[in-house]
């Protein structure tokens, strides 16, 4: 067993230690074959049971149908910003951008045609979600980011769209979803699925007879699905972390079980901060989509935050610095975080407030 | 300590069990903090302190200066096959196409603009390399791949050209390379140098010129270079295991001694192949060209080659089957497969053939 620390990285972030345990067995010898996983053939039987049975646990776990694809890519949702215009843009597309990430995509979007961005909270300093838009249901798709790890703030409802594509990347498989809703879910797996360099997409099927033919097959979903996620060497070690942590997820109850675990943990944080008299302050303004995955917050000037981050390393509550343009504190609380690691944190917070009261 | 097996996968390929379990604990729990290595931000201190490491001992080994930009990248080079020409190809650019990725690597180019093949053994079935051909010195650039992991031949000799580009995918630092010679040399990590996912790329810096501004950042290696191979979350696992395997490499005396032992495991099997009176016949027929990391040849006939296979399964010897469309057998020996293995090979070979004597 490793030390106990709570890490609170918002990706790559914390990961159940029962997940890496198994991983770093399968590395060094996938059982008992004196071969880890990572050196057999990704066309070989071994690891296309790998690939197979977790798409299987991944369909069971969100209750995806066959009219949609279950795909393991490269590039982190950075690479689909791209691949999602060139895949699905012909007429016109739009973009809700309630943070960096949305902002990113709409940029990309733009590169390859009509990509207009509808709805903006940048204004705001994305302390609150877009509001006042409306999409046209003739786009070619309505793009969201769903959670905004930097800014604290995640879509609490869904809009309706008959091509609604959404990144999830900090928050997929911490909620359930109706995936009826999505035409496209994309997620990187460093927060909520595992390790870094593995893509989940999930297509609903009708939308890749889109995909244009002469598309470098690469960067085609559609050959993605033809070729079962094989076209080139797939990150084989990457996919058996999934893996794991899709049996973790079961483990656990399921995804329900889990969603019913992060409102815990979020209201435990929102409650300490608001219950502070304004020692901490959230930095969202919204509060029915503040975000359950990172919870952004700041003290009442910066050496007490540099103050309260050195304090917490000491109690083993690590990563909690805020992203530059936002400052203060955040606290990521993906999935693998125990409940007990965030009741430390609202210890830490209240003692912290008593031995530095202004 | 896991079975021994000795597995000649052509890639995923075999790993330095060493290399593996070093790779596991740190993805378990880094340095005794708690906290595995995939965890980590890629911002923070400690995978900045792998990155960097891992790049100075690349540029150790390999003998690469600071002209030479040294970047570690996603997509395989599948993804790369195409980033090439929509960084590079403004003119025309000169393919040679000595297998199946090269043939890939050029069908991609075309996609972007006039990229010729001066060269290709198509019509031998690439069972040697192509000859007679003639670069332009003024051609954006000439590319090769260097080994032939289907075919199993290699170039043995690099072209003259100011801007030669090589997919070493299947032997980078299997043999010592005058860097000097190449402006830019790009291998998949999954053969010999870790898992899959990541992509190893050295681009002489004056090539990063010519890299259009307009190019989505996530595909342009300029601003690859630019944020140190961080313009979005790279994969840091994929990058840890490199590392852990420049390590191993150092411990076996360097490039120069892997070369040696990688010259004396090749010679073992070609003098096991051409000392069989014929039963066991090689595929590739350009002698000096034959691969050191791809061994193929093929055996009588399509029953004793199941028997052979079968066989050898028995032994400890896997994953020696051949090719699809070039059948019979294929010994992968990158670097982590130790002269034991090859020698265990070889015996078998000569007893399979004594016992099956036509």
């Amino acid at each position: 067993m490793r030390k106990v620390v709570y890490n609170f990285s918002p990706g790559p972030g914390m990961l159940p230690e029962e997940v890496l345990t198994a991983s770093a067995a399968a590395l060094v010898d996938y059982q008992g074959s004196g071969i880890g996983i990572g050196e057999y053939s990704h066309r070989g039987k071994e690891f296309d049971a790998v690939r197979i049975e977790c798409e299987k646990r991944i369909r069971a776990l969100m209750g995806i149908g066959d009219d949609y694809a279950v795909l393991f890519l490269q590039g982190g949702a950075t690479q689909h910003f791209e691949m999602i215009p060139m895949n699905f843009l012909k007429g016109f597309a739009e973009y809700v951008v309630a943070g960096e990430w949305g902002k990113k995509a709409a940029a990309a979007g733009k590169r390859y045609g009509d990509a207009r961005v509808i709805g903006s909270s940048e204004d705001l300093k994305f302390t609150a979600l877009p509001t006042g838009w409306k999409a046209s249901p003739e786009a070619d798709y309505l793009h969201i980011c769903s959670n905004n790890t930097i800014y604290g703030t995640r879509s609490s409802i869904f809009p309706d769209h008959p091509r609604l594509i959404a990144d999830m990347s900090s928050e997929i498989m911490s909620r359930t979803v109706d995936l009826k809703r999505f035409a496209m879910i994309y997620a990187g797996a460093q927060k909520n699925l595992g390790i870094a360099g593995v893509v989940l997409c999930l297509v609903r099927k009708d939308l890749l007879t889109r995909c244009p033919e002469k598309l470098p097959p690469i960067f085609s979903y559609a050959k993605a699905l033809e070729n079962e996620s094989c076209l080139n060497t797939p990150p084989t070690f990457a996919i058996y972390v999934l893996l794991e942590t899709m049996k973790w997820i079961e483990r656990q109850g399921g995804i329900a079980a889990i969603e019913q675990r992060n409102e815990q943990k979020a209201a435990m944080l929102y409650a300490a901060i608001d219950g502070s008299n304004g020692y901490y302050k959230g930095t969202v303004t919204d509060l029915p989509n503040r975000s359950r995955m990172n919870v952004t917050y700041v003290l009442p000037n910066e050496d007490l935050t540099k103050k309260f981050l050195a304090g917490a390393e000491k109690e083993g509550l690590m990563a909690l610095k805020g992203y530059r343009s936002v400052g203060g504190i955040r606290a990521s609380i993906y999935n693998a975080m125990p409940v007990a690691g965030v009741a430390k944190l609202v210890e830490y917070m209240k003692s912290f407030q008593k031995a530095n009261a202004l």
